[in-house]
């Protein structure tokens, strides 16, 4: 279990998700993160002496979620069987799973991080942060293709993080109840298979 | 010529833009319109009574000048040359052509539209406004692969423009000097193709 600080801070941090959602980032200030997590005022200009780091502490709190999500979907038990089918189908599949999460229970995690992308323009050190997350997925996802034994080449991941993200800012900017296997496995085709073309152009 | 009532909106509007790119979607009140755009104070107040007002005229303004550029474009002394080449060839040229125009002279106008999308998810008259500009660049689309006789499938057109807006915000949320030809033509290649596989799927 994480020590008290660091569940404050995960708190604090999850206060400011909700208000990315609901009011945009200009939302998120010190103020309405302590009522918004139901604490004193003055709890989160304790731990973040300021906005920037308010920020960057909120991008790297979905840093921790998105990892600690992809980590438990590269568990072998929850991975689809290697070598089952053909590799292409497999990564349309995976792709397909991880648009439905993250556009659906996840909607307000992704939703934040588009608004942070925007800020982050005129903020360096958030910029930073994300530009992080950026490069943790692209290695994960490297990882996780040589694990299953998928066989995608390595030049497709950039395109396809690329179209992925695409896919999901139209899902989470979209209505919630379009986000459907039948609309989301399209979108998965196109990206696994246009990374691969875009890889060989 | 358009009135000059039209002249003072369009230029209110041009400088809303401007602003939403400067400091967010939040930079943009009736007092730093006028101040941006140079003119007295009360002016924008007096064209567009609320914010609401002010933000859905920008997103109009938009919807003009990407209409205008897509009309441009059309002109058959301008468009490439129909029945040359291969469809889908000729698509990835034009498409490629577009996002370097789009996320580069018109870098500003796309980042505004995706400031005013994720500001759209909390006011309803501009989702409406947004989602007009997402029909219209359906509609052009499909009747643009007409006129040119390009044979791309119409079920293509939808996880096409999801996918070209996916590479066009990467393309302003990155670094300016990363908008070549040679990093956005795999781009291109994955939306055409990833759309048509897309179609097929």
């Amino acid at each position: 279990m994480p020590p008290p600080n660091e569940r404050r801070r995960a708190q604090l941090a999850d206060a400011a998700i909700a208000l990315l959602v609901e009011s945009g980032i200009h939302g998120v200030t010190h103020r309405a993160v302590d009522r918004r997590a139901g604490l004193p005022a003055g709890t989160a200009s304790n731990y973040f002496r300021s906005r920037e780091a308010l920020l960057v502490a909120t991008a790297r709190r979905i840093v921790e979620q998105h990892q600690a999500d992809m980590a438990e979907a590269s568990r072998p038990d929850a991975a689809a069987v290697p070598g089952k089918g053909d590799s292409v189908e497999l990564a349309i599949d995976l792709i397909s799973g991880s648009l439905m999460l993250a556009a659906g229970p996840h909607r307000a995690r992704y939703l934040a991080v588009f608004e942070l992308r925007l800020e982050s323009l005129r903020q360096p050190a958030l910029a930073a942060v994300i530009d992080e997350l950026t490069a943790e997925m692209a290695a994960f996802t490297g990882g996780y293709h040589a694990e299953l034994g998928l066989r995608i080449p390595p030049a497709a991941i950039p395109p396809m993080l690329v179209m992925y993200a695409g896919a999901l800012f139209a899902l989470v900017t979209g209505p919630a109840e379009a986000v459907t296997p039948a609309a989301v496995r399209p979108l998965a085709a196109a990206i696994v298979r246009g990374g691969i073309a875009a890889a060989q152009a």
